[in-house]
């Protein structure tokens, strides 16, 4: 019988919304899920291991990376160049674990072409709950004020529209907890598990 | 802003696979999750209230709420009639509360007619699991025992590709949680936030 494939979950959102704290306190709690490995040319800090933290590679080794197709997406932060080696994300998903990559928004619309049946969760910052709550609860706050939050609700709103799912950061224990349930919930989907039953039924 | 609607859950599968008990360990678990009350023509038990166990109607009475629509779905059982009674469902959720309803296979495709947005959960015998096993670990069944599985398997995967998701009742603890995760991943979907949070922009 075919052995179910791991699911590859994508966490991103925009900047500052918590990506690596929920990411990190989602690592703590559930050793089901392989934490991706990024490569990178910056230099390895006291303490890191390659391979482990990243997979340290001098800027013509990122290149040739890059040419081979060998990167699911990258891209340079403060000269240094990060990605993520499509390699490791496929050997894990065959050995049937779930793999997580924390990514930016624009390399997860990358890995989206790659692999569209991946899970794609959209991060949110616990302000546009703030101002949900105070749009509806009062009425108080000045037009300008209401006006620059819309565009910032806009834009985001505009990025979640690519993702299956929005976990609202505000709380990064609750936030963990929603996000654990999704991969539960995507490993009871049907469409999932199908071709698995199918198989076992047409094993003679 | 519009106020987020309920989810309807149906939760189903074949006969005595333990829909019920299943159902119950959750209710007692889980308190924001409403339990659909179904409309029926048996007379009351003693204990059983009137709009809390059952609506207990005449046989006259449940046959005019068949020829007014007001049943999603209904069924007869030892010359008894039993149905779920529409207004209640969609009350529940215009007040943004979840509803469970527990309910036979041809129910729930009744229902998914009224309510293709609602989840369906379809509850898997663990004797499909063990018979998964018992294929790919040894080798030792007679062939009429395998087919016999065979035919019983594929009939239930027929059902299944109906529904949404498939859960496993190889404990009830086990399946329980995987019900409150669908449950929680389901209000995580984009395509029902998407609306709540475009209409919070387009506010002013």
């Amino acid at each position: 019988m075919k052995k179910e494939k791991g699911l590859l979950i994508v966490l991103s959102g925009p900047a500052g919304v918590g990506k690596g704290t929920v990411c990190s306190a989602l690592r703590s709690k559930n050793t089901d899920i392989q934490y991706s490995v990024s490569a990178t040319t910056r230099k390895p800090r006291a303490g890191e291991v390659d391979g482990v933290n990243y997979f340290f590679k001098s800027h013509d080794e990122f290149q040739t990376m890059i040419a081979n197709d060998k990167l699911l997406e990258w891209a340079e932060y403060v000269g240094n160049f990060y990605g993520t080696p499509v390699d490791y994300v496929r050997e894990t998903l065959d050995r049937g674990q779930d793999i997580i990559l924390e990514i930016e928004v624009q390399g997860a619309m990358k890995v989206r072409e790659a692999f569209p049946e991946g899970v794609f969760i959209f991060l949110m910052p616990p302000s546009l709950a703030e101002l949900r709550k105070r749009i509806v609860g009062r009425g108080t706050e000045t037009a300008e004020v209401i006006d620059a939050r819309m565009t910032v609700a806009k834009e985001e709103i505009d990025l979640m529209k690519m993702y299956d799912y929005v976990v609202e950061n505000d709380a990064v224990e609750l936030a963990v907890n929603r996000i654990r349930s999704i991969v539960t919930a995507e490993h009871c989907k049907r469409v999932r598990l199908i071709e698995k039953y199918k198989e076992l039924v047409e094993v003679e």
